[in-house]
């Protein structure tokens, strides 16, 4: 180990090649040298009780590094949610409490993630996206899969009560993830897009269907049926005629989901002195469909 | 959708094909006629905003289908545990609330899965074994990890207070999760049996050294140095010698980690006429690297 | 890489550690202190080149190692071959100098890869089963399967003229390949049994349908109509009452395939005093289905 | 099957939704109603040797698609061609026959597969490059490299005589494949770069190397050593000043490699009226590390 050390620095300060490239090598280098070191430790100590003996077992799991140089996309689901919901009382067709929990498990998931530089969720559902040149957890796609869907999922549970102060959720809440690849600007662009005009579709849909069954009686059945076949300018005009609702006017938060980014915000000095910049994680509800948001964030799609 | 549901009814109910590679086909067809269904549908709304333009995005998701016929074992570990162990005041070397809380969050796990035939938990860590021909999730790698890490994680949240009454938890705490295939019964056995000698090293190690440190009064750096270089029997003389801890008699949940199995029991029926037969998941502390336990509990490495 | 090397002698030769965990530990240690090195030694050359600029591109090469103590199968398939054996005046319904063109370069693979333990081949298709503990080239499934396939067709090509002494192909001939993994011994006896069911399925159906059309004098459509939905016993009475075949006496070549394995055969000594033994491939066309072959050549299931 | 059509041709036809993700779709669909099918008839014939009991086996391989709009690059490699190459005589440091051997299999594939839009060549090996878009063979990456590399190799077999008309090779030459994704063109150039400085750095080592041996009688050994440590502008030094030889007058083909693209040329038409565009591959032998070639062929980089 120490020998090993000493090498890779002499290596290092003499040389000091590409960095990228030599990181990965060093790191690969790194755990080889530990593996040989805490193989031969344990034949040194000649347990009684051979772990070692089970330990090649290690060399069923399997490497699953992303794609370099690629956007990586953590997608975590609500599982059952349409139960979930039900069971828990959760207001129709959106629930506010609910919608700002998703997006307090989400801030959590990004200020634990210094490499997610947007992330994007609407209904029962979030994406993260890491920068392209991400190197968290070697770009391993279940180490990122898994660690963001158990942050996200621990959040949700642990600041229930702050979102939901009168009861307890009636069992543990369950987030699938998944962990996907896109090679372009224009990729991910398209899959915010895609989430968003999901979020656009449904939550249109769900405003006319319950308007319909609170507001105008009809059983889900019958609200399902009115509105088979329509188009989004006949469920706009069923909301506008019959309850008065002028769709666009609807919060923007529903319409459009919400969008996590860092800003840089001034925050005061402690002596009062003037201020400094710190950045923040902030909510927007914007279309992201367009060009505007890209522009003016083009940041985001920069590497930095 | 329909027809689809027709068609494949028919050729059901005609031919009885071999069901396993049916089924898989089957499912493929229904996802697939699904898909076709759903876009058509999109395009016949031809809604002014068409997600269906952005859809194409779903085709970088990736197949992540586990072999057949192995045995899939899901692990999920402590994040951080180390930390989050002290943060939280557990006891050392061992603290019963938090390996009660990690069962109990395991419990939870497998009653949601019943494919899962047997887990197996030590320190912050616990595996799942799902069956050979499990078709959980299609037997996708990324689904099955991340199910289970985020209930495990759920769980864990949600009956912290049932184990640790006096506070909450500081923050949310997170595991991660893997899935590794293994073919043979030898190399479940193999993996099982390398947990179990992590927990036994371990174990004799952490009750030394914080005998040492919280009886003998030692410091960290001190103990750590004493303890360098020893043997399975040093340690255990060390035990028996400084501090009359005969370290065979210690817990043995403590020594060899907690297994979770099914097991029918008899339940009384509610009108007294006698009893039924219940799977009930049920814990265990015994040895899994000798052959006795396979021996006793030979059904679970059978093709049920 | 000196220090590297006798510091892993130094590991080796203290403790001796379980051969197969170390020696892939070690082998990515050597390659990993080697791309140190070269890394090292790129940039003390300072080319006005740098090579070492563009090396990152590298890093996207993907680790696509077999799941351990599986069969690997590489099966190599003929790319357009129906169109081929037209163009090349093959006889049918079987062309004798291309099967036993077809076994030739299967034997040169077979030769060339001392961990292949059986092969089996009919038609334009030849199926490669190599040890389930095979470490050759690390198990990595794309070097398996090019290597193999590359192999294939470069001795299919070469030994052309000792089959076809006539004539030189008109083209290139290419076949395609895959890796395939089968972790029992249940599953690697299926699925040879699914290829030798094959051979058999397709070798009847093509005796008749080349009978109906070389002695009968139908044409091709005639005779596809007339075998349209005919069973096994159909065809076979269609071969006996009109053609005077008897399908059983059929060479065991044509209804079975081919299978390679290593047998130990005596060989004289140069001196005349004796015998030696010495492993050759040898070509039985048996059956696989049932038990008989695997009771006779059990070692072939059975790790070595 | 024929409801399978029907249905999907009138979806296609009503609803014309976009092309790529339909298309995958509606494969998909249409691989799974035929799997049904299959199924289905395989049980219908009732063959006494039921090849569908075994045909599970099929589920054992797995997809490998490689991600969307990604350049793919697969390369061919020699096998042992440093033994290969001294067996067979080729003459020291660059053998003529060879790499024009290498360049018209290199042809072949290119003719075979036209989404490669450039490939490029040095010493034994050969990268294809498919344009970001390809979907042939699904975007498989195992179909991709063992095609490529058989047809490969099945030319460089076939084609052999042209080259070196006076032998045929002692056994058959072979070469592995392996198939890496690129997703920016900064990436692929890169790669391009990679390969190229690699040539220049061989070539400038290997022309030195064997001045020294067949000019100045230094034996392989003295030759490593007068090497050992020296830059670029020493072997160029020794060039010079020792052999008279201007390593920048040396071909081009020997310094830069080879670069295959397709060329619009003009052909005469057959009533000599005139002439019409034909597509052709064109071998140049100029620099892609510099911005100039890609600034003469940005089409290459633009989605066509």
């Amino acid at each position: 180990m120490f020998i090993g050390l000493c090498l890779g620095r002499v290596i290092l300060e003499t040389f000091r090649p590409s960095k990228s490239l030599f990181f990965v090598r060093w790191e690969a280098f790194r755990r080889n040298i530990l593996g040989l070191w805490s193989h031969a430790r344990i034949f040194h100590q000649s347990s009684t009780m051979a772990k070692s003996k089970f330990e090649y077992v290690r060399l069923f799991e399997t490497e699953d590094r992303c794609l370099p140089n690629s956007w990586i996309v953590v997608r975590v689901d609500g599982k059952g949610f349409h139960k979930f919901s039900t069971e828990h009382d959760y207001e129709k067709p959106n629930d506010m409490r609910a919608l700002s929990l998703m997006n307090k498990a989400a801030t959590s998931v990004m200020e634990e993630f210094k490499d997610i530089c947007l992330a994007y969720g609407q209904s029962d559902e979030y994406s993260f996206v890491f920068r392209k040149e991400t190197q968290v957890y070697s770009r391993r796609s279940a180490k990122l899969s898994t660690n963001v869907c158990s942050l996200f999922t621990s959040a949700f549970v642990y600041y229930w009560s702050e979102h939901f102060p009168s009861s307890k959720p009636l069992y543990p809440p369950v987030f699938d993830g998944r962990t996907v690849l896109y090679p372009s600007n224009q990729n991910i662009r398209d899959y915010l897009s895609w989430r968003q005009a999901d979020c656009h579709i449904n939550n249109l849909y769900n405003t006319t269907f319950w308007a319909l069954i609170l507001k105008a009686g009809l059983t889900a059945v019958e609200a399902e049926q009115k509105l088979k076949g329509t188009l989004s300018g006949d469920k706009n005009e069923i909301l506008f005629s019959q309850f008065s609702i002028n769709y666009n006017k609807e919060p923007e938060m529903l319409r459009k989901g919400t969008i996590l980014v860092r800003r840089k915000v001034p925050v005061a000095l402690p002596d009062g002195s003037g201020t400094r910049e710190k950045s923040q994680i902030v909510q927007l509800h914007t279309d992201v469909i367009g060009d505007e948001f890209w522009n003016e964030n083009n940041h985001l799609l920069t590497i930095s």
